[in-house]
């Protein structure tokens, strides 16, 4: 049976314009006369044609991308490799499903608004979002968009049941710690991450699950920086010169704290200890000396977030809600790897 | 004047759902029954409402939002900091005009034939299309798209009107060579860049432009990497070892020559002299020695391709066709920048 529906040709001819124009005013593009895209426009209506990709995904509600949201300025998206990494656990999954993904950039949270509008517009099937932070109205912009999605690391401060992939974050920090305590360490200091992101709060739970006397002085606040990792590591060194061991939020943090001790002269590992957590490519394997860190397989993570989602997406059509059948949310292993910092 | 439109509200009211179930119906995301979709769809129908954004496109003909499509695997585009400059500068321009910046990833090519569906998909208002090859069918599949579109890098062999930004490679490559020459280097090589691009064919040009009479065992091939470059330092010291100087197609090959000349004892740039291009932060200033190089300001080439993309819209309803009124494309100049390396 032949197609029934009126063609782009169909539609030129109607109007007596060329196919090009008619290609032009569908897809949204600009510049076409008003009066010429006026008169497209009145064949379009004329002849019932569905004008497009977006005009046909109102009816089968399909579009084959996902919105890929990274709560953070584009220039750190593109500095710290824990993004590219999860990106990449992403994008092979998506590709896999034919699905594209759309990496929407800001360069801060004025933009979020946009992005909300973006994700609401009809433009994509979901939404994976990360890296997102305590005060940000971006999960609740998601929200409210009514769009499938699924977060990277816990959101928030829980009771929502937005399902998301993390790992095992306060197991992993009390591992770290066990470690060094075994290796004898008894100033064993802390450098947190940003307290405004879940991870960074689950890593400090975990350091004061295995010391919960530890001198408080001995805690100093990173932002998962080296940057952020050398200026705590001056202040630990101020206040605590007797300190024996540092355990890191991230092996940035640790890559940075490394650089301040070799400045100030202590050995790594025999006057001061250090263990990163991620075993982040390369930085982990590079630092001087190589890490002993705590694996999280972040680009698994990436591939888990992606798959749940479309397992989300598939199931849609048959449920009555998504948020009632919405995926459960997965927590993965991390394990200690040894390498001569710790 | 009240507004005429049916509000979301009047629909669940005359469907007898929630709000939320019509907002998830005409949002496109998943996770309502078939039945109460088709309802809320009938009703819709019924009250002429215009269900989202993408449909209200279809009249305003504007998404507020602009694809950028870089022509490489996604591992690329988060390695090399071409991207990440060139990235900042688009994101910048698009912010500051509160349009949205929609990166679309791809694994290889076999993924174009997705991104042109989702450009011809009425989601984006034009495109920013970077670092195509040769025989990429990318371009003509944006020109089937028929969205503007401003190409970063001259795209091909030319005789096509598709505006782009571009330095002056080959005025650039020959400021550096000459360079090398005024320093009296007699046998200078050239590492080239990959061949079906642009770019590379224009630096490997300016080079023979200077030493037409070159050696050709002088040039080896290279792909812009510190692998390729090497490689290719590698292969030219095998059969050229009394060389004295190398001009690099770009700084990360430059890298990887350099760590070649060192592991063959070669000091530079006593023994041999190393010219790069890009003058990429933070590369050529961390190599050992710190490189001189060309420098293009990626950064400023993102923002122009940005603005003369976002002029072309502004522009597009008053011009019977885009092509015609395209803008010109903007060629920028380069400078030597004089370090330690030659």
């Amino acid at each position: 049976m032949p197609d029934p529906r009126p063609t782009l040709e169909a539609v030129a001819a109607h109007a007596g314009v060329s196919r090009a124009t008619v290609s032009r005013v569908v897809n949204g593009g600009a510049g076409v006369r008003s009066s010429l895209a006026e008169k497209v426009l009145r064949a379009v209506d004329e002849l019932g044609y569905v004008p497009n990709q977006a005009a046909r995904s109102l009816v089968t509600r399909r579009h084959d991308a996902v919105a890929v949201v990274i709560a953070e300025p584009e220039t750190r998206v593109f500095t710290d490799p824990f993004f590219a990494q999860q990106l990449r656990g992403i994008s092979k999954e998506l590709t896999a499903q034919d699905s594209q993904l759309v990496l929407l950039l800001v360069e801060g949270k004025d933009d979020y608004a946009r992005v909300g509008r973006y994700l609401a517009g009809g433009h994509v099937d979901g939404a994976l979002v990360f890296s997102v932070h305590l005060d940000d109205e971006l999960p609740d912009i998601i929200r409210g968009s009514a769009l499938p999605t699924v977060f990277g690391g816990r959101p928030d401060r829980g009771g929502r049941r937005t399902p998301y992939v993390d790992c095992d974050n306060r197991g992993g920090a009390r591992e770290a710690v066990r470690h060094l305590r075994s290796l004898g360490r008894e100033r064993i200091a802390h450098i947190a991450g940003p307290l405004d992101q879940t991870s960074a709060v689950d890593r400090l739970d975990g350091y004061r699950d295995v010391l919960p006397e530890a001198d408080p002085a001995l805690v100093a606040r990173g932002d998962f920086t080296p940057a952020g990792g050398e200026r705590a590591m001056r202040e630990l060194l101020a206040h605590n010169p007797d300190l024996d061991a540092v355990f890191a939020a991230n092996d940035l943090t640790a890559a940075g704290a490394l650089r301040v001790l070799h400045e100030h002269g202590r050995r790594v590992p025999e006057d001061v200890a250090v263990v990163g957590f991620d075993d982040m490519e390369p930085v982990a394997e590079q630092t001087n000396p190589p890490l002993t860190t705590v694996r999280q397989d972040i680009e698994e993570m990436g591939r888990l977030m992606a798959r749940l989602l479309l397992r989300a997406l598939e199931r849609g059509g048959d449920q009555a809600d998504s948020l009632d059948t919405a995926p459960a949310s997965v927590i993965t292993p991390t394990a200690l790897v040894r390498r001569a910092s710790a």
